[in-house]
């Protein structure tokens, strides 16, 4: 080993053998922190202005360091940048190129703080932009879906509990459901979103620096909220990316709920939708496959989220402060987590705009398998029944209709009338689809008007933000 | 099978054969729902002066209601009540014990509602009161730390990273970094709090209900802020659970990350501090053992927790809508979380006002370790030499320390010299652990006054609440 | 405190206070630990007949020792035995009532072993007796699968990818499929009993003990293959733990694909099946519904146990040898999923052969679905075009059955050659269900001669065992 | 659009509009897939000659193929593959370039095959191969800490409870106890390759091919053991995924506890090894620190391996039969995994042997902290007195120690007589240290000739495989 190699290292001044060259691999995070780059120079740029506001740097040093910034920033946004596996981490990538280019003035940079801070506001920074943009993302979403369900107020299909035929339901309706899973994802984005954007720039290694920094001017310089309030926490703290990961796995369960629905949608059995080709994929074997390719992988990939959850809970378990290596490994999952809910939503607003309602299949669907049982029972009661006694008088006439392959509304009056005498003509208002969605008319039934005016207020309140 | 017993079903009129009574025994959720009994009836109250003052019931029949219904909870609450598995859950036991109490009238109480939208409402209401308790356990912690960290704001330990000395930090600073933790966890109880306390009710089976029932009588009545916005979402969202289990997955891991120095603290070779014998344990065969179970109860629990939050995600996976079956697995995982942090949360805001600091292994721990390397290294830059290159010059320091057994401030002048011709005598001022924190002196800092003034605001921000 | 009361602690001398009362609750794990009293009771025994053996104790001791454990052991059988949650957990309540019982003698039968070798030797053996119990059910629920397979290998239904109609398939070798993935979990469950089949006894706290045992003695009398090498590892090794949640998450996740199916199949649009009324529920609002209560609640609980093993793998990630409190938190994952795969094959065992297949609706959903698409392609390959080509000209005919709403089978010969012109009337031979099926004849393909000769290899390996 | 990007497509036919281009590269798995590649050419190759052997191909096609293939694997070993995502895969990419190869044979490589049964041949080709290169490192790492075990069979330590001193024990036999984890992580292993070693090649798309196919033949050019039985569990299955990530989990875990031993040794209050700098790094700021980065990454990283796990028990949870999409989902954790474990073992396989244990501190830790309390118990035992009394004595000469800050071994005799009157002076020899562990002398105890008998046994183990 040189010496000059071993230099090379920030920290080599008390060490008597380099690194071993697996380990330097091992340990090295440049391969995927090097995506924080923006955030890392911002960072420094905030940290050298306030060090030369509080006179730790001239103004002509400043100059130097911001337009030493620029260079790099600019090389690594050409491509031009040469990452180096020996120089650990994106800090000291920067770092080091930057004082290649400026000299001396460039080592001063990193004056009154340390990687521990520095990481730490990085990834504030990077999570709260992808945070913007995947809030857009969902915000899209739920208009298509809002936009669908406007569109679909008086669609009736099957509504289903334990998969069997329940009660009619509206297709909007179904939709709006959707979009309330959505909505409070938002909540919880934004929530997040409050929670973390706090500044750690000045936490320095663990317990603050002797210069005389000012936390507030770095804070306000990078659009924090203000900075955070204890040094030690601050560099040891990562509970934003596990909240932003639970989160992710609840938005995630959500699309896999919507998912599971499109798939069986989908299926030739239920034949309720068409998904457009270009969402669909073909077989390499299977001429005749149109297979729901956007909704299985989506579906799939909550699997990913979730075990990014768990991976971040479990590298934070038992962790003593302040900082320990395991921190490193946050990284990763936190950035599949973005690109993966940021790629899952946009095909989520690509494409349900575009899903036909085969309306007609739908229909058919609900008209039989009972679905108008519980309005008959309704009925009863109206004539007098407790609830109790309507119920087993319906079930006693579906037990008549499964073993006759009639449906209700399909019977005599006078076989409905041998279940209970006091039965009218005026029963089969009640037996149809379009009277028993319509009769659901309170706040959150399914009446084609209440559908409506949520759909409104849905759309508003996704408007307002 | 008795045609008696089938029709004691609610649902049985359409069944040819009863239920095997291993099924009956599987698919029973009474062993654990009956928790939600106090719960139940007060929906059921609440739902009852709903009809009525809609005219679905008559005032009679609201008071024979509402009578039957304060037996039934004297008959529960003095451990009287007789549950019975081939009722299935808690609602319908108490609905027939109502029933036989009360007669026919019992069964008109379940007009216009479902067990769906029912089970809905009990387990919000549970979990808001369990938030409730929760939120007092964690504030009476908050408070414990705060005021050990108020006593202690200048008793000088390592700080550690890596768990290698780093720099001397005050004991009370690392208290309030658990503080941070702790109050963000506050923070995320109360978010889930806002965001569940809506009321389902009304949302019957999945759709709605024929009936004029009034949702906002009822929300109003439960406490709740409003009802929710979409019946098949209201009977098939367990968000609620998540979002609290992920709450209460981080604050586990933040106990976790506090027992786990407990622990170490606690081993005769750190012996920072004394955990009082009534928070410890012996052991059958080692009788010099005092063990520190408390703490390593609770980081092991934070297993327990993950895994229910693990539970609960993979069970809604993929679940189209409304309400499945599955769905009834969302209770006791939900139970035990609630459990789980309410014993922990008490555990520890027992314990932590009792730990009693060994301040003189603390200081004597920060002492030796050259802790003080940065501030030497902070010295030098203020002799002029950039930061990298001060930190080469006491890397080579601390090198000759180690080889010699010296620290920093045990070596001659001379001797620091001749690492650095520049450093004077006033080196060693900067070189006490008094110095050192004292430098620190800016907000988050660990200097004893910026340590005293974040005790004051983390209590007000308590206290405010 | 009295005195009397901190001795009754077996551990107390070295104690100035006694254990706050409610830190002895959150503490103690006889309120569960107390269902491992049958193998407690087998381990004292066999450690009383080696010490006995060996010289330590005398014949009369060991007689009076093993009179006095077998009056335990009936106490506890008859639910007469008063567990105390200050004695902390099952082995010091059965102590202490064996030393009231038998006097002083009972207290030498802890020499020359631990708690921690005790709880481990415990816990080996009731898990060993789960898995006995595990293996049985599954090996019912197997044959119960072949059977039926058996008895269906010419029922003829889609084969699904992507959840639409790819090809046919017998039934029977659907649900072989389905025998496979448990076969794989007998595998793994054998390979856990095998690996977990060694006597931790005499590993004592963590480091042996000075008397002189024979751990062979004690390994034999038990039933274990052979004594754990290494004492350190015996107190502080969960793997058995882990290896068999590992075993019972996949094993649930098999159970829930089968449930996923089964509630598929039972809805009315596809309708394959019928469940007997007996695994099914009804509702307490809709009279018609007759819901798969039984496989979504076996789907439902693959939450619970991935869960757990969740809970397991945190609770022993960074544990420091050797034993650490923490390790209590082992019992109650493990024993609950003992029981829920116990209860969910059991339900599976009962219900699987009692499926019935609605023969006319998969054949009729076979044979629309263009399912034999992949035929005609190997027809046309037969008849000299590259595979990609006759993939692309079968493609071409589906699409024109889309528009037209007719099946390949249904299309006129001349309609057929306008897409290659080489096709004679003999394309109709494969065309048809039969001829697709019957024409996958090599191993593992879905011909019914070959489904059938599976389904007796696969019995006979189940008989086998 | 154009028609010839449609047709590059391979299951283009039936569509009516090209894929959407986000959704292309959404869907597509050739950026993760392509790691497959070679193990795609070898399926390939045995696919081949296995149609040639059955006619289906002429022998001249063969060679076609063959050399067509070896050109292909050529491209991509010299990294001049183009990978195209329009190709979707890395089957289509080589099958592709194949074609552009040898034209229009290279069309008829598919023939009898699909995807399905393609991509499931790949992984599991790929991952019999990385369990092979991960037992290899394994083996490295066990007989590297064996080694190291010899070498310190009389090496005193502390062995600890609860993190406390508990009992004095050989450092080799600590060291055996990480061991014997490693050594049921081989088992594991092994059972996880034995268990996945057949071939699912034939299953074609789920329900096996018309072609007559020998299933056999391929099965055994490839190296697998013989054929999976059934075409639909062929496609369908993950369990192999599954159980290798369970064995990487568990493997992880105790990786991480031996991890958290060391870096507790390594700081400045244990201070009981020394890591060679060369795996060690130190601090931007900190000019004194040396941190054990190599285990505290390894610690972390369990996190990322417990996430993959749940990531694929997520993914496979409630599909139904046979593939689906989601299933692409499988590769990244998997790779992701399998590189994971393969450099956590490479690093701690060259660190282990590295470790210096510092044997004056391990000996004097030992020394004090009661940890020979047992010992003087049993002797009391050995005098007459049960040992539950003699427990209570040694607590309370204990707690005098406490007082008094003297070990027992350095009080008088007739203090110790003052606690038990017939003590005499040789109880002075059953409290050293070497007394204490050389008097656990039996089969796993601590006795370093016990110790030397078991690293023997555990070394001629790992040879023999």
């Amino acid at each position: 080993m040189s010496k000059d190699k071993d230099t090379s290292k920030l920290w080599g001044g008390r060490f008597n053998e380099p690194t071993d060259s697996f380990v330097q691999r091992y340990t090295a995070s440049v391969t995927f922190d090097q995506r924080m780059a923006a955030e890392d120079i911002a960072g420094s740029r905030a940290h050298a202005s306030m060090l030369a506001s509080v006179g730790v740097l001239t103004q002509a040093e400043l100059e130097q360091i911001l337009d030493g910034l620029d260079q790099v920033a600019a090389e690594i946004e050409a491509g031009e940048f040469n990452w180096s596996i020996e120089l650990e981490d994106v800090h000291m990538n920067i770092e080091a190129r930057l004082t290649e280019l400026i000299g001396i003035t460039g080592k001063k940079l990193h004056t009154g703080r340390s990687r521990n801070d520095q990481v730490a506001t990085d990834i504030r920074l990077y999570l709260r932009s992808a945070i913007d943009r995947i809030a857009e993302e969902l915000t899209r979403l739920q208009r298509g879906t809002i936009g669908l369900a406007a569109d679909n107020t008086a669609t009736i299909m099957p509504g289903f509990t334990h998969l069997q035929t329940a009660q009619p339901v509206s297709f909007g309706h179904h939709l709006l459901a959707w979009n309330e899973m959505l909505e409070r994802d938002h909540g919880r984005l934004m929530d997040c979103r409050t929670r973390m954007n706090q500044s750690p720039l000045g936490a320095a290694a663990l317990a603050g620096t002797t210069y005389p920094i000012e936390r507030e001017h770095t804070a306000a310089a990078l659009g924090f909220d203000k900075p955070t309030e204890n040094s030690l926490d601050s560099v040891s703290d990562r509970d934003f990316a596990i909240e932003f990961c639970s989160f992710a796995s609840l938005l995630m369960t959500h699309l896999s709920r919507m998912s599971e629905e499109l798939v069986i949608w989908a299926s030739a059995q239920f034949n309720f939708i068409e998904l457009p080709d270009r969402f669909c994929t073909g077989s390499s074997i299977m001429p005749q496959k149109k297979n729901p390719d956007v909704p299985e992988l989506v579906r799939g990939k909550v699997g990913r989220v979730n075990g990014h959850l768990i991976s971040l809970l479990t590298l934070m378990k038992s962790q003593p402060l302040a900082y320990n290596k395991d921190n490193q490994e946050d990284k990763e999952p936190l950035f599949d987590t973005v690109d993966t809910v940021l790629d899952s939503l946009r095909a989520f607003a690509d494409m349900v705009p575009a899903i036909k309602p085969r309306v007609e299949n739908m229909r058919e669907a609900a008209r039989s398998g009972f679905s108008t049982a519980t309005d008959l029972a309704d009925y009863l009661v109206g004539l007098g029944l407790p609830f109790r006694d309507a119920h087993e008088v319906v079930g006693t006439a579906v037990a008549h209709g499964v073993e006759t392959g009639l449906d209700l509304a399909e019977m005599e009056l006078a076989t409905l009338q041998g279940f209970c005498a006091d039965i009218r003509e005026d029963v089969f208002d009640v037996l149809t689809l379009e009277g028993s969605i319509g009769a659901r008319d309170h706040l959150g039934g399914t009446a084609p008007n209440q559908v409506a005016a949520a759909a409104g207020r849905a759309l508003a309140l996704v408007e307002s933000r």
